[in-house]
């Protein structure tokens, strides 16, 4: 009797129906970054325990979240979280790398965490990050990166963007100074407002001990026109306000007249929940969230500017300003899956039946194969009926069968599975039959 | 003072010089295999142990090796350390799968085992394999796809090929009927036959008890031709070996006409390690071994018909025959380097330097980007001369420098860093500075 092996919660496999769009995705992905100069790199997944665990790598939810592990030499080891990680440990270890450093990485990460919808165990990153660069220039690359990338994917997004400063600025100014630990509290709030009610908010906030006044201030703020907003605060005194607002004008103006700008939506509200960011932050949603019965109110994707992480983990008194992003590459899926609906293509163009011809159809199948064509050729001892079954279960467009007739007379006939015209053509002719073919997929 | 975090050994990173020739290894071979009509698949790295350590999953040397952990479920599990053992469970959890199933995977595996050249802790397998074809057409495929694919990325190899049966078929013709055991150390001894002189390959028979004379009407077989080899055993009454030149034969007539035919060699000698294969087994090695001063005697994948594993561990009353094979990446990235030298190549078309011409140049930049260039644009802020500095050092072909008097005439000159030459263009003609790049790259 067959014993049945269970399959790790949080773990999937991809069968070739699934993984050919995750494939196709990627590829799309990678050709947009190389335009734009990125390169890529791969680290690790296993790691020195102590790596992972640093006080510079995350936040305690994802340390509580590692997968741990020894290995013969008794060495604490680890699988890693994310590449974020990686990354910085790369840039540590390679000290002469020449700087700016843009690469990209597509690679597993992995969280004993809870599973949930885009939330597995085993997932695949794709992260997109340059080293070194302190221009806003960047950030401007970077939104026509994604703007050029989800076009490439057949995506109409919305770019949510804001800026860091000008998010603690406006607290501060309207709550006052307050302790780091409270800023960050009330980022996180702020973070939600797309996400609950303002009177939902509201509660939140005076249970930080704030006043209802100053959060409906903060409320206001948030549905103002950038302008608006930069006008209100023209006066203000505040360092990091202006940081911000000159900051944003920059990215701003360098954008006004590229592609992306008519993906770009101002959200004074967004912070993008993780704490290293310092500058500039962004992320994506759909445009037209409800596809068919689906509503993706999901976030695919998002980044920032973090100047931070990596120079105080080097810590060699140079300075390592990076800015980065990810792209969710299991939501992009399912929401690609989603748009193409059942509209099942086959990966086969011809697919040849040999009868009593195994070796003629062979080199027949390989002559194609060798100018391009994706032939494949029934290698199961099956009826006719059954491998034109297969064929059209398979929606493989075309098929030829290729009797001893066939082989002697030199004369084929390739069939259009579609329409179910048959069109003759010489058996050597592999210029005509791949021309003919080419032209009608 | 900055912490260095020490990488675990038989770990890499991989910096894009490296990841770029490695990427691009990855795309020629998927392109090959779809033309073959096998598609992707993923399955998970993490799995539970018990699946790892089945008795259909693989040798004791290996079991060793796995790295074993738990979540906080308590779960006990390991990471996979092949991708056959992956590819069976997920034959066999998805039992309603169309057969023949054809797929590749290209996945991390993990050994915590000794380190050596070609062989490391984290490593990265690429896996092609049908399931459900018992015809000998398959292995014809595959003597076409690995040809194919070696071609494709420039390498001339020979494929030595041969079938288990035949070998198996010798062994008792001339040592006599053997115990399962002892035929498996015999097997395991014939396959080091090119790495070990004759002398001391007898010294091994003699210690299993195996006669100095028959060891030597062994190994002179192994020096014959087929056809001779055939001729010598043309009245045995072996079962096994009449069904392995029946196998053989229909292989050789298969391929003789298709363009594999002249990479393969048959092999007699040729076992391929590891237990699993059940007939028709191959090895490639490259046809000049000596790339500058490196010499690579080493195997650059292999594969082989293995009609027994899946079908006992599913163990359903079906049978599964399958064949398949992999390509060693990181032999082949070795490979390549070797023969590429210190040739390096950018991965940049064009180095676009402003001088006060921020935005002009970053809108110049991305409209070259969306026409397809591979553009980037300097964004730190240093002299001119370390600009060129850098695009010499990046080996970059073509430059231009943007100031405000190039935006104010709307001219700009590309300078080819090759020659020297400067070629005049509108700053809005980007179809035409296109097209001169795209000629000249």
């Amino acid at each position: 009797m067959a014993k049945t092996f269970e399959t790790l919660k949080g773990t999937y496999d991809y069968l070739p129906s699934e993984q050919s769009l995750r494939e196709s995705i990627k590829d799309r992905l990678k050709d947009v970054f190389k335009r734009y100069g990125f390169l890529p790199a791969e680290t690790p997944i296993l790691s020195m325990l102590d790596l992972l665990t640093s006080k510079y790598s995350s936040d305690a939810d994802i340390l509580n979240e590692i997968y741990k592990l020894s290995d013969q030499g008794k060495r604490e080891l680890g699988l890693r979280y994310d590449l974020t990680i990686c990354l910085t440990k790369l840039i540590s270890s390679n000290r002469g790398i020449s700087l700016p450093f843009k690469r990209y990485e597509i690679g597993k990460v992995f969280r004993d965490g809870p599973v949930k919808l885009g939330r597995n165990r085993e997932f695949t990153q794709c992260d997109v990050d340059v080293v070194g660069v302190s221009s806003i220039l960047q950030e401007a690359e970077f939104m026509n990166l994604t703007h050029e990338a989800y076009s490439e994917l057949g995506l109409e997004v919305e770019i949510r963007y804001n800026n860091r400063k000008i998010l603690y600025g406006i607290i501060k100014s309207i709550f006052g100074e307050m302790s780091d630990e409270l800023l960050r509290r009330v980022v996180m709030l702020v973070d939600k407002l797309d996400k609950m009610s303002k009177e939902e908010l509201e509660r939140e906030f005076i249970k930080l001990g704030l006043s209802s006044k100053s959060y409906d201030e903060l409320y206001n703020s948030f549905s103002m026109s950038y302008e608006d907003l930069k006008a209100k605060y023209e006066n203000s005194t505040s360092e990091i306000l202006k940081e911000g607002f000159l900051e944003m004008d920059e990215l701003r103006a360098l954008t006004t007249s590229t592609p992306a700008w008519k993906s770009m939506l101002y959200a004074p509200y967004l912070a993008r929940g993780i704490d290293i960011y310092t500058g500039t932050v962004w992320e994506i949603f759909l445009k037209e969230r409800n596809i068919g019965e689906h509503d993706f109110n999901l976030s695919l994707g998002g980044g920032g500017r973090y100047d931070n992480i990596i120079t105080s983990f080097i810590d060699d008194g140079n300075s390592y300003p990076a800015v980065g992003m990810s792209f969710g590459l299991d939501v992009i899926y399912e929401v690609l899956k989603a748009k193409e609906g059942d509209e099942k293509k086959s990966d086969i163009d011809l697919f040849i039946i040999p009868l009593e011809t195994k070796k003629d159809s062979f080199i027949f199948t390989q002559g194609l194969r060798t100018r391009g064509i994706k032939a494949d050729i029934e290698k199961v001892d099956r009826r006719v009926k059954k491998s034109l079954n297969y064929a059209n279960k398979e929606h493989i467009p075309f098929v030829v069968i290729i009797g001893e007739d066939e082989v002697k007379n030199r004369m084929i006939n390739i069939k259009d599975m579609t329409t179910g015209e048959e069109t003759p053509f010489s058996l050597d002719d592999y210029e005509g039959i791949c021309e003919f073919i080419n032209k009608r997929l």
